[in-house]
């Protein structure tokens, strides 16, 4: 379907205009001056010709084959149009015209009657509200940009057009080229995922940047996202990251999600390299589309200047990359080369009367060195230096291929006839140290990314009757909300233990059941009305003998009474008191967007203030749960710290699954929180306790 | 002394050569090239005329005053030279020759030398291993960079003379205009002390930016420093933020503490802005030297894409700034001029459509709004979008300084035109909003540096005798690390509470004094050759009864006995247990460079797993502790989070004060951990528990 969009046979523009400076005219000057080879039918009743095209007056008059076509007429005709298209065969329509979703009811029923229209033909539908769509191997430039972009092999969608000719303008200067170049739109029919599938498969396209506001349908792009990483980087931008706006929420996993989250988490899960800011998506991808992924992550610095080589190393070490160890062959071979005021540690200082020949012998003996995995250039203007034979040694020893290379030669006049070399020959320069290295950090996530194997979904099966019943009698009763003692059958059904506990109706039966599990225990009234039990002072810990028993038992019940004289009173719930073990919290908050966000953290303090969580999308892999567990800061308290023993990781790397597949199964369950699930030492397991859940009515 | 420097009568040029390409040559022809106004004297002895001026054998044969001398001579030669100006009445000298502390011990002693030389004469003395500097109002380019700056109010320092070189080259493209422009070298004798000094009173700069690799004297930068951001900014980069190289320390506030650590607290204390590349530096300087000071924090974005809008919005929040809430007024004001499909609420979105007119409306809107800031201005260069014109309606509302106006024109061909219209028109534009927003962020700080009131040291009276007692006692016996009694009585000394304990040399000594202060108590081992008590099995807590504490103190005892036999045993500490309150850790390290670092934190495992600790340079203002208590991620739980009560804030200040007071009073204190100093609720003050410090031999 998309083949139409980007390589038509033949073109028809409806509304064509032959008025200079209207978008009717801008885009069919543009379709004709970027050289589509094509037949171009303008389409406007009240013209006979346009830029030297015979004009007709509708698209049944054409009488021609059309591929695809374009629309800019005044909102309101634009679905008779697209009917038009759709009869006539037409297999692709670009819809430049605004006026729909954004304007709002009116204009988004309006938008979805032609996204099915489209639909229903089979025809791919880019818009509306766009600025059109550009590729540059067709060539085509259905769109109203300025200018045509360069040809290269990065292809672009943006949801902001005024984005789309903004970074076009700049890609000028920075002598990036594209192959093709989308503006989404509304989005009305074709979205990110349509394209992304697209570019996957295409041969011109090396390195997608993307730039979203909000993602159509999360799951799919999940999916499209995850197959086209493990072959190509995408680099995106999430605009709108700060503006969460969570809704009130009563879980802490609740409170703590929020659309960002769940944005960072999908876009790490699927791969996404994550951009901060255009210049990022510009740095990133002109490394990415030009040199090949380093080998790892050990990053050797030649320069002919002490400053800006250790300014990289700062950068170096805060994007979390690694110095490069040269090994004793590579530091026995430059310490021979290079004159003895020289450092043969990197970063290797070639000094500041360094000529080109110097930074060959230094970049020779770097690419030999097994250690390396990429190699940034540094050159700063000196009197001496020699900017474009340095600039040509470069060029030559990144010819072959072989290592990462990437340039900082700082500077401007004196530096811009190397610059040029560089550029010509496919070595990024950068103008300071600090975005080679974001590059090279980009560089090496995506080597990490499709290195990484593929990934099993861990399925546990998780009996479905007990749930039910459960989630059942809940609903019967009117709650949505699963009290406690549901709560700890689903757990149970999930495979999470939990400690030993029974509903005991009369103080002798709860001496009876604390006698048989022995002390200490735990009595927690047991009211089918009451889900918030410490707030009304109904729960009594470190309770020690029959006696404390029965009082316990009789002081909960009279107080439950007194505070609330009409609830149900089942009894208590006698329970096994957990002692030692590390407090976590396990939950899940269903993102609109992307469904079930799991969240982990240690619990107390470290989630409520200092709010160290880590959040991933279900269903999960071994490895998200794996690495939900070593990416909080607290984490090394799970791993064993002064004196405390290392927690039983494996089990609680199994309850996340567990949850995950609960959730997963049970699209019902709204939220869920396990505050606390206790961690024993390695080998001793984990213990739900305080878990609470709300489901849908239904 | 540094107006000779910078502004000399006349330039004698030592080592000037014929030959092109030599440095020699090069710093004489930069010299007559600025245009420099008084009398230059090139000194070669086999040279008759250079560059059409008349050459001398020596500066003797001279005959006329000197003010400034450049030197370019082989290293071994130097010293004489600079002697020999001394003897000559010269007043400044610039060293460009390299080979002196950087080539090992030789080369410092000579650079000493020649340090005494110049300081005993009263002569300034920059370099050596240096550029040069530059005065472009002199003017003066007695330097070897390739080219003279733009005339402007921004002065530069910089460890690196290649940074030099790399930024001078690129400010031409930016069209920054420098006033001074300074290679630091080596810093035998002038350092950045001395130009913070210089310039603090210089009427042509505005803004000083760094680079700095080592700070010469820390407290007298601070010192510097703190006067100087009263007045102007100072931006600065310090390099080599990473290889923090921590020695091998005992303290947990010296295993945290380095360098880094050192320099992050004293560019906070004194007002420094830190920049983290060179980038940063010139995106903040051409704010700061261009526009007012914005008037709050809060920022309105106007711009005619929704997208760059989104993006200047995220990095806004990110860098902790707010987006500016709009008055009712103004918003009504927008509503009825803009068309109706604009945002009338921050971010302004004047449309796509948007020509200059609609600019220059919600430009005057904002300006008249007190609730706004600063502006940031972005356009993209869509078909119908006036660059120029639109440049030149934010050029004249910037005109006024009445509020600090930044742009963001982004692209290049389309709109560079509009840019050179805003730099002819002071006012800065910014490739991409995030850049504009860090500058942003830069000068609301400079802004909140300028209105601190002016700080106070709290001088605290901790008599010195009790103190002098213990670290006399303790040397007499050979030990340079305080146990619990000796810091205990230092403690009390300075006026923070420890727990009521008494050294008892038997049991029923210790019986009695249990009984006199109430259970439960803690009982630990007294002997001065045991400083670790828990790791021998020394502790006992928890004991609460006459029995008890018999039996504790016998086994203490004569556990101590069966591991090490021969040591002296005083008795037994009984303490008053300490129970409930908050765990902190508050501690000092002395730093190299900048003396003694403060660090604060919560103790157990938020300093030990999480690191979670602030950090400032003692003697402290209450504001500085004050601050150190905020900063910490983990504050929340002191100021009373879900259920725990209010910590005693005050008296927690008060305690961070009085250790400030103590290692100022005693700089014989090495480093100092109280870990656990213990805060109760409000009103029910402190704690310090389990002391350790380490003292100088004398």
């Amino acid at each position: 379907m998309l083949g139409s969009l980007f390589s038509p046979d033949s073109v028809a523009v409806i509304g064509a205009s032959r008025t200079p400076g209207k978008l009717g005219h801008a885009v069919l000057k543009n379709i004709v001056d970027c050289g589509f080879k094509g037949p171009v039918y303008p389409v406007n009743p009240a013209a006979r010709e346009i830029l030297g095209l015979r004009c007709y007056p509708d698209l049944d008059s054409i009488g021609e084959r059309i591929d695809l076509a374009v629309i800019m007429i005044p909102a309101a005709r634009v679905p008779e149009a697209v009917s038009d298209c759709a009869r006539r065969g037409v297999k692709a329509v670009v819809v430049i015209s605004a006026g729909f979703r954004e304007t709002g009811h009116d204009g988004l029923v309006a938008e979805k009657e032609m996204a099915r229209i489209a639909s229903e033909n089979n025809m791919a539908l880019l818009g509306p509200n766009c600025l059109g769509l550009i590729n540059t191997r067709t060539p085509l430039n259905a769109s109203f940009a300025g200018a045509m972009p360069l040809k290269g092999n990065i292809s672009l969608m943006s949801q902001s057009g005024a984005l789309c000719t903004a970074i076009l303008d700049m890609s000028f200067e920075r002598k990036l080229g594209f192959s093709s170049f989308v503006s989404l739109g509304n989005k009305a029919q074709l979205n990110e995922v349509d394209f992304l599938d697209y570019w996957s498969n295409d041969p011109d396209t090396k390195v997608v940047l993307a730039y979203l506001e909000g993602i159509s349908d999360g799951g799919k792009f999940m999916k499209a996202a995850r197959t086209f990483t493990r072959k190509k980087p995408l680099i995106a931008i999430k605009a709108g990251v700060t503006n969460a706006g969570s809704k009130a929420v009563s879980s802490h996993t609740g409170s703590l999600a929020g659309s960002e989250r769940a944005y960072e988490a999908a876009f790490k899960q699927a791969g996404v390299i994550r951009a901060e800011s255009v210049a990022d998506l510009f740095d990133m991808a002109s490394s990415l589309v030009n040199q090949p992924l380093p080998g790892n992550d050990q990053i050797a610095v030649v320069t002919n200047a002490g400053g800006p080589g250790i300014m990289a190393t700062d950068a170096i070490e805060r994007a979390g990359l690694r110095l490069a160890n040269l090994s004793q062959e590579t530091m026995k071979r430059l310490a021979a080369e290079l004159p003895g005021a020289a450092s043969v540690i990197n970063p290797v200082d070639v000094l500041g009367d360094a000529l080109a020949e110097r930074y060959r012998l230094a970049l020779d003996a770097l690419i030999d060195d097994r250690n390396v995995g990429a190699i940034i250039v540094i050159l700063t203007p000196q009197i001496m230096t020699q900017v474009e034979e340095t600039a040509r040694v470069v060029a030559s020893r990144s010819e072959k291929q072989a290592k990462t290379i990437l340039a900082c030669f700082m500077g401007k006049p004196h530096v811009e006839a190397g610059i040029r070399i560089l550029n010509d020959n496919r070595v990024p320069n950068y103008a300071i140290p600090e975005r080679a290295v974001i590059s090279l950090k980009a560089m090496v996530c995506q080597k990490k990314r499709q290195e990484r194997p593929k990934r099993r979904i861990t399925r546990i099966t998780i009996p479905r009757k007990p749930i039910k019943e459960v989630f059942d009698g809940a609903r019967e009763r009117g709650q949505l909300e699963i009290g406690e003692t549901g709560a700890q059958k689903v757990l149970e059904a999930c495979g999470i233990p939990t400690p030993a506990s029974r509903l005991c109706r009369t103080p002798d039966e709860a001496v009876k059941f604390a006698e048989d599990i022995g002390y200490p225990v735990v009595l927690k009234i047991a009211s089918p009305d009451i889900l918030h039990k410490t707030d009304i002072g109904g729960v009594k810990t470190g309770v020690t003998g029959s006696q404390e028993v029965r009082d316990s038992f009789d002081l909960l019940v009279l107080r439950t009474l007194r505070y609330m004289p009409d609830v149900e009173i089942w009894g208590c719930l006698v329970q096994k008191q957990v002692e030692g073990g590390t407090e976590t919290i396990l939950g899940m908050n269903r993102d609109p967007q992307f469904g079930p966000l799991i969240m982990f953290g240690l619990g107390g303090i470290y989630v409520e203030a200092l709010k160290d969580v880590a959040f991933r999308i279900a269903p999960l892999s071994r490895r998200d749960a794996r690495q939900m567990i070593e990416e909080i800061r607290s984490s090394r308290l799970l791993y064993g710290v002064r004196g405390r023993p290392r927690s039983d990781i494996d089990a609680l790397e199994d309850a996340i699954l567990r949850i995950s597949q609960l959730v997963t199964d049970f699209p019902e369950i709204v939220e869920l929180d396990i505050n606390r699930l206790v961690v024993f030492p390695e080998g001793q397991g984990v213990t739900g306790l305080d878990m609470r859940m709300v489901i849908t009515g239904q």
